[in-house]
């Protein structure tokens, strides 16, 4: 079910309701990251990546965790503006969720009560990459098939996040010399994945 | 006045008069991709890039053409998310010009009535770059200390404007094998002139 590549953002303060779209990043706890990390994972000029995919870590009140997982190759009726792909997620919260089991709210957009350590255990095919400043620099690492690149927020990752990372990760891996914001890493490494497969 | 890196995005259709700021996609012509730009030519984590401005080039109704400069070692109040960006844009298209002269609306972000070619024209210290895809790749090109990008929104460049971009460009360079969104495009470039100066 999951594409080869996934995109994993851990939300410090994301909302778990059904939040203000007006306020992306204040109330809805800088939900705007998020958004903008689901269109640089997907999006290209005029089309879809369908080889991809981005799981949101939800971490903030009322009722964390929730995680909202979005696949390129069934999503439908999304633009790569923040407020339409905040309008999904949050049609995604409305959802009443009984167990830990992915449920879809719109085409290609899925909700559970999953947190991190549960998808990681999800991800154990995978290939598991942490995005890091001090990592090796991407453009000299071989990655496999199926690959899971794990990031933070803008506040990073907690330390037992990134402990619980650190475990299981194959690669710590940095994108260029300058400390970057999350879905600008994700540009980066869609960029240096397109360039391997050509 | 102008920083080193300067990008210049043209917006076929971006409105020219105050918008709806929950509308940026539709009636506002395209607003959120030119938003997107200015995020990712200035923002890093936690920080601004103050060696890089953008200027935007506004072609829609009803009074084309504007255009926006906004400058990374002069800009206050802003954070990356599409509806602040767009809420300082806005406020910018609320000044009335008297003439081609840039004015400034809030801190660092100035608006006129320039159009592509005086914009050019203004830029004529600089090494042009028109971002296209099937340019030489950035990774192999050697750029100049002073260098402006250009690139068009989702509807690319008009013949007309892309003649006159061409007759100026120094070098046409392609960010890589997939054609990306302009943002992409943006975050690629930055990257690449970071990994130059380390």
């Amino acid at each position: 079910m999951l594409p080869p590549k996934i995109f994993v953002v851990v939300g410090n303060k994301a909302k778990t309701e059904p939040f203000n779209l007006n306020d992306l990043p204040g109330s809805a706890g800088r939900m705007d990251i998020l958004c903008r990390c689901v269109a640089q994972t997907l999006f290209i000029s005029h089309g879809i990546r369908r080889d991809s995919g981005i799981i949101l870590i939800l971490k903030g009140e009322p009722n964390p965790p929730k995680s909202i997982l979005v696949l390129g190759s069934k999503v439908k009726y999304m633009s790569p503006d923040e407020r339409n792909i905040g309008g999904l997620i949050r049609k995604a919260l409305e959802l009443k969720l009984r167990n830990l089991d992915w449920v879809e709210s719109t085409p290609g957009i899925y909700v559970s009560k999953k947190g991190l350590k549960e998808i990681i255990e999800e991800l154990k095919n995978y290939e598991k990459v942490y995005l890091k400043e001090n990592g090796e620099d991407i453009r000299k690492v071989k990655f496999g098939e199926r690959v899971a690149f794990f990031m933070g927020d803008h506040l990073g990752l907690s330390k037992e996040d990134e402990e619980l990372i650190c475990s299981k990760a194959n690669k710590i891996v940095s994108v260029g010399p300058i400390s970057l914001q999350a879905d600008q890493c994700i540009v980066i490494v869609q960029n240096e994945l397109d360039r391997r497969i050509r």
